[in-house]
């Protein structure tokens, strides 16, 4: 099934354009979790038995696993199967910000779309065309280009004026030019202008962004200018504020809480 | 210590610019390793064990281990382990491309240089100074940007027009400005005039380029616009036609002619 099929379902089942990202911080864990086998499977499987209803996705951002090595990357795989065999209509995300040329990107490839076995990866488009091609093969997976990041410092580039329009904005001209048609765009909440600017070129395709909330963005400004046209195809990301809305005993009951009222808050203005 | 000094001993003990990749691909690898319990580490341990003498520096490829799962990581962690005891004075690049927000950067920071424990990495810059910083920390490690990778389409954003110079050199001459002791940079081969202009740039620095013989780069082009005024300080990638000179039986004689061949054709041009 396409990624935009499989979204949209779930976006109407669960009323929801939340994604809830699953990037464990042991330091941030529940003490109490810490003497169980393997605590971040332990804590993903608690945030998604507690969210699995409220959300459109799920985002594992993969730097978060890989800060542990080896015994890291085992706890992703349980969670991605725990995923998968609980909540099979939901479509998972593997934020993981690759790219490389062809011939390596191909295996970046291999690694999400059949080891990870995810429905959409972030990539970065800087490399051209021609490092792209090897994720966009995939042609039901989504490949979500890293257009605007949220950070602070991430105009110094992306915002460099080329010829009468901003670096990023070109690159997505450019990337609309070579017409692919599982190509979906991230944009940070945080820079509302540009999100609008590059949903106004993509009117149809999916959008994934980041920042509401940990990160200071208003929600309002933020899905105003991401939904398409009929509210939705918009996967709006939460991290810290959901996962570790209390880091006690009760930390599923608060993760719940936090993750309605976000639904909520979004829905309110898509 | 620190990333040019241990640089700089090899180069002059093993009179080499040569780096070569570990970019291990099961279906190109000799038919008779494919018995091993661990295919991968077995064909590595071969190639370093042929090639030790006569190299600067290793380069494995993360992609190429990542498209195997957690078993592929596995045989990375035992190269990686096997290249510290055998040759501790030969620099390794974890060629792993990565890059996010600050936040996420460190998470990867964390793993590059803790957990994999390697001397150098491959960065993204376009994210701003903030997504660079927490690799920057490790001041003993040598964080090299892409800043114009060696694929055919690189040009298409890579070079656009900035005012009057282009992105990529507005991208490495804003890095200059906040002036980073541990800043290396990447230049593609296939591009000498790039490489030359980023060397004018950053006269002292590490330069890393690859693509010379595979992706068709001339040799005395990329190593006269690499070297800087003693002739050093840049390390030149080779993968395929090196680990892949024979997949025969002799594939170890035949990787270490190939590599003393190009090493001492690098040499001709310092």
């Amino acid at each position: 099934m396409k990624f935009q099929q499989k979204l949209n379902g779930i976006v109407a089942k669960n009323n929801s354009l939340l994604c809830v990202g699953l990037d464990p911080d042991l330091d941030k864990l529940p003490k109490h979790l810490l003497e169980k086998e393997d605590p971040i499977f332990e804590f993903n499987k608690e945030i998604i038995d507690a969210t699995f209803d409220l959300v459109c996705s799920y985002k594992p951002n993969i730097a978060f696993y890989e800060a542990y090595g080896i015994e890291g990357l085992k706890s992703l795989k349980k969670t991605l199967e725990y995923l998968q065999e609980k909540c099979p209509e939901i479509p998972i995300i593997l934020d993981a910000k690759r790219g490389d040329i062809g011939n390596t990107a191909a295996r970046y490839a291999k690694a999400v779309f059949e080891y990870w076995n995810v429905d959409a990866v972030t990539v970065f488009p800087h490399l051209g065309k021609d490092a792209l091609e090897p994720f966009l093969k995939y042609d039901d997976k989504l490949v979500i280009l890293l257009i605007k990041t949220s950070n602070p410092d991430a105009g110094i580039f992306q915002n460099l004026q080329v010829g009468d329009e901003p670096y990023y904005l070109k690159v997505a001209k450019t990337v609309k030019e070579w017409n692919f048609s599982n190509v979906g765009l991230f944009v940070g909440a945080t820079y509302p202008k540009e999100l609008a600017d590059v949903r106004a070129l993509f009117p149809d395709s999916v959008f994934l962004t980041a920042g509401v909330g940990a990160q200071g963005a208003k929600t309002e400004e933020a899905v105003k200018a991401g939904v398409d046209k009929n509210g939705g195809n918009f996967i709006c990301n939460n991290s810290r504020e959901i996962i570790y809305a209390s880091t006690e005993k009760d930390f599923t009951e608060a993760a719940r809480t936090k993750a309605l009222a976000i639904r909520d808050e979004i829905n309110k203005y898509r």
